[in-house]
């Protein structure tokens, strides 16, 4: 028996036919049709009918954005896919493909891909972190997804780590996501560097754009990324000091600098966790890369049906 | 039936006699004694033969300072008792009275206490913080206490409020306890206050004069106890963001300062949160005063015993 991952993203939709240790099988994606409800249901359907082929399914599983409330399944917030906002995908795409459908949210399915196939495996304690236009994340605690009280819980991007840093899109100020997301590295060289070392980098910068200068060896650059990393550390200290995990799993696509920014978060991690906690705790890059929430919606959606 | 907490702390050492609901029929205290463990086992012994009299008890609970290892039950670190170092008091408890001896963390105990008979009754997900001569504190989550991967978890206290703040005394800077425990609140008033606004503060200064001061409608004073509950309010953020709580109960001296620390707190959290969350979490003074330690770990024996 396989099961079906999606990844519904604000631009396309990842898909994946996995068998039980996550390998992909097949996989599809389509643009994400983000305007009607019907529409993107309509995608999932087709997309699922794609991968089944001749196969036998067991269930589908759906990583979708925004904050769902885990009592009805209601997705509350969804930023960038505004028809989602209200609505209750399980039942209706169950009924659209006759298959057990299982929704939750996106970074914790990224998350469950890395602790069930990736850098997580063997662990009973995760946390996922996934750098990349915002800061996403999951919690495993105890080998289960952690929701929270009412499903809104493991916004680690939200972490204060400079109570006077620059504002976020949540409303607050110098959250992990404002200092070491793909916006937040952009931020944090308009604020660090001054007009001579920024000279060098051709405008508009991007998180990319800085990556590949600091890659390049660029001094500036390079201290952009030590400054997020140093941030990204204090919250890995929060995250060590609070829930005591095995592994602490960074993803996204601000981890291409690799070293340039993970080496300072564990050392400035180190500095301030508890050492026996620090100690017990990997920091460690994802290993499936933009495939870990197929990979994840796919394999939680058979330890559901399965449990 | 009924159970017994014992409530080991730095100085003292409080039991009580509790039925099923957490009353407590007797009590009694004992100076700690720090230096020997056959000394405080002895004690221990002792409170628990004075509290049980004629009735039946079915198990003795122990609240201990300090990491506790959660696979060994063998004590780490617990700087204000060193004798416990090393030590496991489960066994020898259990054989000195020949009652189960259930041995956890005391902020986990206090937490518990208040879970089970307090503030946190009704709830889940709740988060325990203790505002003592450093911060403890205690998370309970899906009803269970949370002790993540090696039993070291839930150091709300040593979450960072303020990368460049004051020093910590477990090596970090800026975490919540270096500026909200009493101590920080006494480096707080030394960092904030001019010379002119300190003069009617007698010293030494101390956690509770300056409590005094504040209740008094001293300016300054009130204006440490509002930056202290700006930090706690920071931390309530994080937790709120990360862990979805329905609940967070703050005890410990400090909180005698009551509104002064606690608005602040709840203004801060609610200008940082997401809505969704802190809309369902309240923010609010623990009930047990200074029994919650010893109510816990009766109620958290016997619930260990039933299960």
């Amino acid at each position: 028996m396989y099961t079906i991952g999606l990844d519904v993203g604000g631009t396309t939709v990842k898909a994946g036919l996995a068998d039980d240790a996550g390998h992909l099988l097949r996989i599809a994606s389509q643009p994400t049709p983000g305007e009607d409800l019907q529409d993107l249901l309509d995608t999932l359907q087709h997309l699922v009918s794609h991968l089944a082929q001749d196969d036998s399914v067991g269930a589908v599983g759906v990583g979708l954005p925004g904050l769902a409330s885990s009592e009805t399944g209601t997705i509350h917030t969804s930023p960038n896919i505004p028809c989602l906002e209200g609505s209750q995908i399980a039942p209706r795409l169950g009924s659209q493909t006759g298959l057990p459908v299982i929704v939750a949210n996106d970074a914790d399915m990224s998350a469950w891909g890395e602790f069930s196939a990736g850098a997580g495996v063997h662990t009973q304690h995760m946390v996922g972190l996934t750098l990349g236009t915002g800061v996403g994340s999951g919690l495993i605690l105890n080998g289960q997804i952690y929701n929270g009280a009412r499903g809104y819980a493991a916004e680690a991007g939200h972490i204060v780590v400079e109570p006077e840093g620059p504002p976020c899109s949540c409303g607050s100020r110098g959250c992990l996501e404002a200092l070491a997301s793909a916006k937040g590295i952009v931020s944090l060289a308009r604020i660090q560097l001054s007009a001579e070392e920024a000279a060098p980098i051709p405008e508009p910068w991007s998180s990319e754009s800085l990556c590949q200068a600091a890659l390049d060896g660029h001094k500036g650059a390079r201290a952009v990324f030590q400054q997020a990393g140093t941030y990204l550390g204090i919250a890995c200290a929060t995250l060590i000091n609070l829930l005591n995990p095995e592994v602490i799993v960074i993803a996204g696509g601000v981890m291409t600098a690799g070293d340039l920014i993970l080496k300072p978060a564990i050392s400035e991690a180190k500095k301030r966790a508890f050492p026996v906690s620090f100690d017990s705790c990997r920091i460690v890059p994802a290993q499936l890369g933009n495939q870990a929430g197929t990979v994840g919606a796919a394999l939680y959606a058979r330890r559901v049906i399965q449990t």
